[in-house]
């Protein structure tokens, strides 16, 4: 393990004093340490030190405040989800495992908002809001940590209607690099009070302060929900009448493309029976009137780009089913090539520029020779391909990284975005110049390094400091 | 007028050279700097020392980086509609007005999106979507600048359905405190690729960058609109009705309170005859069949609140007229009371206080004795106060100061914000301790002083520095 710190020992008496705090809730166990130094991706483990297991604000605090001065890295964990190696241990140092601060802190129902700890789960909190009437609709597909969603800006299959984290978190209690507490906004609804600081920590990656509580905005369940499946003759069909839809104002909740290789990967793993076409998910919120004249007006759309096969899911279960389905792709693209690795990778750009950047990336997939099928949420303009790749395999891996890259250079070049909603982290810490310039990407460093001067929260993160 | 630079002359040969980069463009004319060393608002004219006419974002780069060399202050100037000193010179320095950047950059019928020059008005931008079939939502109330309105977060009577300028603004074109040109973003939807400097400019009120291009948001005009007024037995009852129709879900476009007091100065000011009762303006936006439902779902609830004399507009000419009498409230106030100057409060509160705040609001307004009819965009939780004084009178003009501090505090007391919508400028710079904190309020100026380390840019609000 690399270790910046100059004094050697310094790393030791460090954890000794983090015992004295939290006791047994500090482990340096390889296995604790290997499990906390990776996420669910391709990027090689790196390690910390050792695993703080946080219980409050005030133990996140004393930690980081410990922390600042040995000058020792920091890295937030909340459930190990993340896709660009956001919480690699690059320089060694201490990971605060959030997982534990699963507290629902409070719900207002007549404001439709909550504050809860950062590691309470989106399944956690949509199952303690079950008898309400409300629910929070973001869903990046793992059941990840809000703190963690918070923090790489996440979003998922239902930001077409709803917005990402960007749009849904009210406001943050943030432990600073010196260890202090600040509260980064209030629970109305708007505020013209200074700046965003709630949007600033909203996907900085851990790397400006560690994300203790997260209060966010509610919903309340719709009175009709429909999902359904619907076939197109390829991807372009798909992508042009998502389009349609969009530029309609039709308020879908979800609008999905999932290609036939994808299909065939989830019939196999999930034993289901889909058409092996490529294929929408979709599902529309509102009254029952509103539904039901969504779901004309997506018809007539669709029939213009070939659409077939309908099928519907209206019952909980059977959209349940459905999702589930569409949620394991990945694990079913896993199932079909065992012993190989899923490389996910995530662009997004002007949805006008959708179809042809699907379709370019699909020619160039083809040319490859390798199993990449796509998914993504097209309502956004964002879709991931997931290259499975045999890790012995140099060549393989080596040709994936080069598609990685023609994806976001194709990408940018349509003024689009590196990533719709996975992060930076380490693995696309190349493009940002690319994507925003150096007068951008220095403005980014600046605000860094004067947040975080000992460069110690989530280091070697998203800016190149 | 107060000068910073420390060598005397040194700023007239900065106006020398401002005048060989611009020419006639420089005014030094008592009456243009006075005109732009106000807003609307009571705060005392401060007089730039010049005044540049910027033509394109290159021009404002070098203006900024002359005064950057000399450490003169910059104010960018958009409609002079501020409230809150947003534009006051309170160190004198150049004034950049940007309303002759009024170019339309494109317009991307396709992907729901427009880039403008900072300088357009909202106005002029619907002018010039008005055959496209899409529009721009946000209505604070004047034809203010898109810059101006995105320099303070602004909204109005949209937000409840569209957003504010937060959720609006896509990304923005900032020249920086040393004339350095930067973008914040593209026009994809969503990104999760490093900071969001973009909602880090939205609300800076001038003083991190000079804004000079905005990409915005746009939407599909509705297929129907119907626009309505009213009346409820008091305020607290319109309040609740309110908050109902927040709570069920209604995608309704607007929901403005206007009090009794307001509609008696509108009545004699529009030539209008509305029952002199504490009133709610409505707009319902969608299909047909959806603003039907919306409307019926509207008067189930308003029932229950003692609701009476709906009066529609459905046509185009009728909804105008509508909401020219809202928005015409301020100078019906004034016309009642000639020669009074009005002082617009501005606070924002979780929608469940809502109903309280306003009614501690008027309990506090009957004791002062001042005329201080409120409205507001209470579907966010949001309203105003226009307290009409006479601007010879010390005495009433200390009670409306004090009135509006006890507002904050009332606000602030029930978990709200100082400002829903006018910023902070130099008027509220006093309360956002009290807000935000220490830590926060430290937070914000750690970045201000990172970003602009000569304090040039709008020194002497939003913080303290």
């Amino acid at each position: 393990m690399n270790h910046r710190t100059a004094i050697p020992g310094q790393r030791d008496t460090l954890i000794d004093e983090l015992r004295n705090l939290l006791s047994e809730r500090v482990s340096t166990s390889v296995s604790v340490l290997e499990q906390h130094g990776r996420g669910e991706s391709w990027h090689p483990v790196q390690a910390p030190d050792a695993v703080c297991f946080a219980h409050s604000t005030e133990e996140v605090a004393a930690i980081v405040k410990r922390c600042a001065e040995t000058a020792t890295p920091v890295i937030a964990f909340g459930s190990g989800t993340s896709l660009e190696g956001q919480v690699q241990a690059v320089d060694g140092g201490i990971c605060i495992d959030l997982s534990q601060m699963n507290q629902i802190l409070e719900v207002n129902n007549e404001d439709l908002d909550c504050w809860v700890q950062a590691g309470v789960t989106r399944r956690e909190l949509n199952h303690y809001l079950r008898d309400s009437g409300l629910f929070f609709p973001i869903d990046p597909g793992a059941d990840t940590s809000i703190g963690g969603m918070t923090a790489t800006r996440a979003s998922g299959t239902n930001a077409v209607r709803y917005g990402t984290m960007r749009e849904n978190v009210l406001a943050l209690t943030v432990v600073m690099a010196s260890g202090e507490i600040i509260k980064t906004g209030t629970r109305a609804r708007k505020s013209a009070a200074g700046y965003d600081l709630t949007r600033l920590f909203v996907g900085s990656e851990g790397t400006l302060g560690v994300i203790t509580e997260v209060c966010l905005r509610l919903y309340g369940l719709s009175e009709a929900i429909s999902a359904a499946i619907v076939n197109f003759p390829d991807v372009r069909s798909a992508a042009e009448a998502t389009i349609q839809v969009i530029q309609m104002g039709i308020p879908i909740a979800r609008i999905e493309i999932v290609d036939s290789d994808y299909i065939k990967a989830i019939n196999a793993y999930s034993k289901t029976s889909y058409p092996e076409l490529d294929t929408l998910f979709l599902e529309f919120h509102g009254t029952r009137a509103g539904v039901a004249e969504q779901v004309q007006s997506f018809n007539e759309i669709s029939q213009d780009f070939g659409a077939s096969g309908f099928q519907w899911a209206e019952h909980e279960e059977d959209r349940a089913r459905l999702w589930r389905a569409r949620h394991d792709a990945y694990y079913a693209g896993l199932a079909a090539y065992p012993g190989y690795r899923g490389y996910v990778t995530d662009v997004c750009v002007p949805i006008s520029r959708l179809a042809d950047c699907i379709a370019e990336t699909q020619a160039d997939i083809a040319e490859s020779g390798l199993f990449a099928p796509i998914l993504g949420h097209v309502g956004d303009g964002n879709f991931h391909s997931t290259m499975f790749v045999d890790p012995d395999d140099d060549a393989m891996f080596a040709t994936a990284l080069e598609m990685d890259k023609r994806m976001v250079q194709r990408a940018l070049g349509m003024g689009g975005t590196c990533t719709g909603e996975h992060g930076i982290g380490i693995g696309k810490l190349k493009h940002m110049r690319n994507e925003h310039g150096d007068g951008a990407v220095d403005t980014m460093k600046v605000i860094k390094q004067a947040l975080d001067p000992k460069n110690i929260m989530n280091p070697g993160k998203v800016v190149d400091c």
